[in-house]
Parts: C-alpha cells; structure tokens; sequence
C-alpha cells in the first residue's frame, strides 16, 4: 500500500518567522531519499507509511531538540497499488477536466 | 516531550457507513494503554511520540489489511514538560473564562 | 445537510501560552447558539455549513484585530439527514462495539 | 489579513475514484479569479478570508448537490502585511537552504 502524506511541522514557541526551522526539516526530508514535493502549506512525501513516517519522525526528533511546543499536521492518502501520485494525481485532475491548472 | 494528538482514521472505498472499521481502531487504542479521548471527530491520544505514533500506525495495519484506500488525518500539539493535557486543556479555557463549557 | 466540524484557530506570535485566546474564542462560541463541544485539540460544532463557518469566521474576526499570524484547522463531515452527532457518533462507535470507551 | 489555505474536499459515498468531483471543484477554483495552485493532496488559495471561504462554499454547495457524505479538509495560515506567499514561502524555505528543492 502506498501513501502519500502531506505534513506540515512548526514551532509555537520562536515567534512569527519560523523559517530556519521549516528549512531544517526540509534538509532533512531531501536527504532522506524518500520522494518528495514542497508545497506553500507543507511538504507532501510518497512511499510506504514506514518510510514516511519515518522521515516525519526524524523531523520531529530534530526539532524538539531545541523547541518547546511544536504543531505537527499529517493529512495521508493511502492506496493499493498506486504508485507515483506525487504527480499523478495532478495531472488526472487535468486530463479529467481537459484544462491546464496552475501547479 | 509530551505529545497531544487528534487523529481520525477513514476507509474511502466501503462506502458511508464505516462505523466497523472505526470501532476496530477503538479497540486497538483501548487496549494499547495509551491514554486517549474519543471524540465526535476523532480520537485524542497522550504520551510520547513513539508511543502515540505506534498505536496510530497499528491502527493503520489493521486497517489496510482489508481496504483499498484510507484516509488518515493526525493534529500534534507537542510541549516540553506537561502532561495530564488530555483532560487539562479543557479545564484551563474555562477557568481562564471562569465559565463552563460543553464538553 | 448537516455538518459536524472540528476546528481550532491559534496566533502563532504570541509565545507559548495561548489559552487567552483560545477562551475568546470559546466565549463566541458559546454564545453562538450553534451546538458545540469542546475537545483537547480543538471544538466540534454541529449545523448548517453557513451556520457552522459564520461561527468560525467571527472568531476569525476577532482574533484577527490584535494577532498578526494565526494558524487555523477546520475539518468537516458533512452528511445528508443526519443529525445530533455531536453526541451521536461516540455513541455509535461504542454500541458497535459493545463496549465503554473514555469520552 | 491575507489567508493562505490549503483545502481538499472528498465526497465519502462515490467509492474508491472520486477525480469527476474534485475536477468539478477544481473549475469552481479556476474560475473564481482567486490566485491558487493545485498539489498532490490538496489545493492552496491566497487572499481575504471571505474571498478564500467563499470560493470553498461554492466547491461545497456544488458537491452538496448530488453526494450524501462529504470530507473537508482546510488548513489556514493567516499573516498581516503578507502576500504572494503562494510562491513566496517554497523560495524563502529554498533561500534559507542554499539549496534547490523538489517543487
């Protein structure tokens, strides 16, 4: 089975900018080897659920290193015998309404 | 660091009713003595990541044993040094509003 | 149709402590009119789409006048002639499973 | 205010493919004027909250329509005096970084 996560990680506790935070676990996400595709709102990941909650768990062990509060959100998608839905699921939508969307 | 989570677990190809599959993943978090809140929308459980994420990732096994596609949805509130947050969260809003609240 | 949603609205430049806010909320809330039930992670109303988002929207508001960067989750199940599962779906869940679970 | 959302709207009784009923959306989107861009697991919108939630009610009163049971998801990051944060915040993460990342 397949899944395709997308998760979002923040600390509560550094004020409005949180970037450097947000950059780190994208570090940590692109070296993982695990696919991936950065989003305005989070990150989305593809593989099996160990593997990306795997890469999930890592971000949340680097992060609570030095944050005291932290909001995680993981919305996954999980489906038998699906494979590269990073894009695919994308551009299903476009084929299906025959229109190019902004991606 | 003492992790609060909202998770909520749906198969999408049994139809409308699914209240089998979730009374499924009930007894899994009733059993594991992780201490959790069901809710109307989701369940609420407390403790340490790897505890909270074993159990959810349990749930999924069972889950993805016999459906195609599932939707998961997990919400992390994670604070350095408190715990009892499944029951004192409630508590404090209405303290801090010196009133009570349906609950 | 009726729509049960779960939502939870918090200023990300506040520090760590946000209940202040948070009760505000709750206070709008409450005096809404709309049934509602609050949860560790966040609070359940239950009514008509315009009913439920204006309740959401007025916190908004509200919060919006002296916060500067606010995070917001709103997840909906919205269903054709159901209603009352506020309370409904908890019973359901346990009645499936003939047991007593921590609510 | 300007509001960053990320939403995804599933109706839960049309089985396992539901693409017909996302593209629907997806040309509510296209057409409302908002600036949005279309990912894997959802879709993000950027302006006022009313114009950001009126084009999800309109996503909702059209699947309304003919599906019985519907799942939203929307995640909201609200900022004062920010904009074009549709693209803005995947090259701040990519700037902090040094570094080009999968988008």
């Amino acid at each position: 089975m397949s899944v395709l996560a997308e998760f979002s990680m923040t600390p509560l506790d550094k004020g409005e900018s949180v970037s450097k935070y947000v950059a780190r676990s994208l570090e940590i996400i692109a070296d993982s080897g695990v696919p991936y595709k950065l989003g305005p709102m989070g990150t989305c990941l593809e593989g099996e659920w160990d593997a990306v909650l795997g890469v999930i768990t890592k971000c949340y062990q680097r992060m609570s290193a030095d944050c005291n509060r932290i909001s995680v959100s993981i919305r996954i998608d999980a489906r038998q015998g699906r494979e590269g839905r990073l894009t695919g699921k994308i551009r299903k939508v476009q084929d299906t309404l025959g229109r190019e969307l902004n991606t």
